[in-house]
């Protein structure tokens, strides 16, 4: 059996009591550590947690070596360990698939998310749109399909949830054409390079999917014991130091409602200023005003 | 201190091991019973399993009594428990904010939702437009504002997660009108009904927002031992038993990619239909072939 268990976002005891019944009788463990990482724990404390020995799976592992990880899953139970939910990845799914081709029965055991979880800024789930993933842009490789998925977002008025970069054992691109398995230092983009990079996209696009002036939320540590909520116009964001990662960044729709903004407050240097970019930010996208319908029409209502 | 504790959403074991350590040290545990309900859990199993007395917090007690659930929480530690996770409704962010007002500290344990657990029907996360609701129409309510919303997801290619009605402690209208505290037996909207209700408004409004044969996912007790799931279309899900409580419904949009499709024909009858009907489906709101820019273009990039 082929155990996928969430951790949630920061703790070591953050997986559920079943989650962690489930570590304990499992022959093997592995932990997928490449897609994020838990704040507040390592692999060291999670194999104390669990009195277990706790196998990395990095890219290499989890996307090429599937038959790996699943080895013997038809009589023994393997765990494979996911920061937040189970589905968050691409190949999370595949590895699923994977196991079904093989008849080795699965089963997920689900877990918070930093989709959920962002709930605890205030503003409400069900108004988010599409999510996107914002890279570390390099000076020839400045990928913008995102632009135009927060302009439909935010055409239809919804909040965007923006998940930022992170780089974890990755070559440089000089150690990769020489092979040498030399790895870089793990880099996590930081609220202030993703307001750069959002603002550099805005200038080159020019449609105004968003402004300078537009209201976001700057999620840092969710989950953690140093969360952290701020908000702020994208240029206040250019100057903020959201300390130590993850961040992620949430840009607002204009379906704001008074008891989303109500708690937005709580985050602000100055909720009256914010307020009014809030209130400047809904012109944007605003529909046109509702015209009735000539006396002659036959609806069928 | 109040603590919001998110219960996951089915066994009394899909709460975190921080979160059980903190209902344990708690003076009082309210738990939230009318926005959702714990599939394979009850007042009486918490109980047994927490070894602490819990005490039931219907909409009354939630939307009103916010200063008995309160009291005594700036010395002493509050649970707050609600299925799924923590900020799932806008009555739950209410309470934080009455909380501030108090001078009362607040901290949020997440969990699992179906707002992050839906990954498991294989449809990627980030796919997802806004989400809806869809109450039990009567006679003379058949509220139709959903249909506007799902005609914006699928219009950008988004699919849509709507959530079906749960009716628990409602009066009828006569025992209301009487001053009568009868209550009615719970009910909890199936697929079935959701198909129905959806089609029927589709037919009133006749915007094609979708037609009886766009694909849907059924999804029934999610993240429970029973859990299904059933893709079908539309037309089809109104003949579908989906069994007992608790369902929701995901609506495809055009963006369904190989892997997501290949994912989901482990849940079709005839999955060569099933495929045929995605590929109609994509036709709606296709948008227009690409045309280049003429010559003369003079964009800064």
């Amino acid at each position: 059996m082929l155990y996928l268990i969430g951790l949630g976002l920061s703790h070591e005891t953050d997986i559920t009591v079943r989650g962690l019944e489930t570590v304990r009788k499992c022959k093997r463990v592995y932990l997928e550590a490449y897609t994020s990482i838990l704040m507040a724990a390592d692999k060291e404390s999670l194999e104390k947690f669990y009195g277990k020995e706790v196998i990395l799976a990095d890219r290499e592992l989890v996307e090429g070596g599937t038959d790996e990880i699943l080895a013997g899953a038809e009589v023994d139970d393997i765990a494979f360990l996911v920061v937040g939910d189970v589905y968050g990845a691409t190949t999370h799914t595949d590895l699923v698939l994977r196991a079904k081709e093989k008849g080795i029965k699965y089963e997920a055991i689900h877990n918070a998310s930093v989709m959920n979880a962002v709930g605890a800024s205030g503003l409400q789930l069900y108004q988010f749109g599409q999510t996107i993933s914002l890279v570390f842009f390099t000076d020839s490789w400045k990928p913008d399909s995102f632009y135009s998925r927060i302009m439909e977002n935010r055409k239809i008025g919804l909040h965007t949830l923006i998940l930022l970069d992170i780089k974890v054992k990755e070559q440089s691109i000089e150690n990769m054409a020489r092979g040498r398995l030399i790895y870089e230092p793990p880099r996590y983009m930081n609220i202030a390079t993703a307001a750069e990079q959002l603002l550099e996209i805005e200038e080159i696009r020019g449609e105004k999917a968003y402004t300078p002036n537009t209201p976001c939320i700057a999620v840092s540590r969710l989950g953690s014991p140093s969360q952290t909520f701020k908000a702020a116009t994208l240029e206040e964001l250019v100057n903020y130091d959201s300390g130590e990662p993850l961040h992620s960044l949430i840009m607002l729709g204009r379906q704001v409602h008074d008891l989303e903004l109500e708690f937005l407050y709580q985050f602000c240097e100055d909720p009256v200023a914010f307020k009014k970019f809030v209130e400047e930010d809904q012109e944007y996208f605003k529909p046109p005003p509702y015209v009735p319908p000539p006396d002659d029409a036959d609806d069928d209502l």
